[in-house]
C-alpha cells in the first residue's frame, strides 16, 4: 500500500507544511495548542483526546459542546488531507499533503460527552469528488458515540 | 416590555442557574472560560469576543474554526434561552432562565475569518416550538460575515 508512512508512526498533521502548521487544535507548530494527531486504523482515521478538566459544559460533568465541534473539525480536516494523499498514491513527503479548509461542519450531540476519559474520534471518508472531500466522524465517550459529524472540506489550490 | 433586565444591563449568561454556569465558552463560573456575554440588539442577540493571538487556524492570519463552532455554539444556546425567556413573558430571575442543550450545530465557513480583530456575533430566532429553538446566526470580522451558523436547541426538562 502506498503512503506506508501515513499508516504508522507520523500522524496526518506532522506532515503539513510548516506555513499550515499554526491550528490551535492540531498544529504542531502552534505552543498553546491541542496539537492533535490522527492516524488510519484501517478504513477509518482516529485520534484520542483527554480534555482539560476546565473543558466543560454548562455542567461541571460533561465536555464543552465548543470543544467537540472543535475537534470534528481538525480530525476531519486531517482525514480528508490524508484521504487525497492516499487517493493519489504517491509517498506523502513532509510539507507536501495536500491541505483543506471547511466547507462545513455540522455536528449532531446525541449524547451528553462525559469528561474526565479519553474521547476517541473516529472519522470516514463518504466521498472524494475532485478538490471535495466529504467526511463523517463519531466523538465516543466510555464506548458510546455521543455525537456524531458531518463535514465537507475543499482543497486548497496550489 | 417583558424581561426589561434581559434586554439591558446583565447578560443572557448572567442569569443562568450556578449550576449550569460551568461551561468553558460562556459560563461566569468557568474561571478558565471566555466568559462570552450575549444581549439583545433589537430582534437580533450580539456578542462581541476578541481571540487571543494563539487561536489561529493552520495559517498565522486567520481564526481557527473550532473557535468559530464554539463561539456559535454558546452564542446560540444563549439567544435561544433568551429568546423562550421573551416568549414566556414573565420576568427573569437569576436561575430561572430556561436552559437549553445542543441538538445539532452546523457552521458554514464562508470567508476565511482574519485574527487580531474584534468578532461579532449576531443571532437570530428562527423558529420556536414548545421546548424546540431554531437559531440562525452570523460570525462578522472587519464588516464581512466569514461563517454561518445554524443551530437547534432543546429546552431541558425540570
Amino acid at each position: 500500500m502506498a503512503n506506508k508512512n501515513l499508516e504508522e508512526k507520523k500522524a496526518f498533521q506532522d506532515y503539513y507544511a510548516d506555513d499550515y502548521s499554526h491550528c490551535f487544535g492540531c498544529g504542531r507548530l502552534n505552543e498553546n495548542g491541542f496539537k492533535l494527531k490522527s492516524y488510519w486504523d484501517g478504513d477509518e482515521s482516529v485520534c484520542h483526546f483527554s480534555p482539560k478538566e476546565y473543558y466543560t459544559g454548562g455542567k461541571k460533568d460533561i465536555v464543552y459542546g465548543g470543544l467537540i465541534a472543535a475537534l470534528m473539525d481538525c480530525h476531519g480536516a486531517a482525514t480528508a488531507a490524508a484521504a487525497k494523499a492516499r487517493e493519489l498514491g504517491d509517498e506523502i513527503v513532509q510539507g507536501e499533503i495536500p491541505r483543506f479548509v471547511t466547507a462545513y461542519l455540522r455536528v449532531d450531540y446525541l449524547l451528553p460527552t462525559p469528561i474526565g476519559n479519553e474521547l476517541e474520534l473516529r472519522g470516514r471518508v463518504k466521498e472524494i469528488s475532485g478538490r471535495k472531500v466529504f467526511i463523517e466522524a463519531d466523538i465516543i465517550a466510555k464506548q458510546k458515540v455521543c455525537a456524531k459529524g458531518d463535514m465537507l472540506f475543499i482543497q486548497i489550490k496550489e
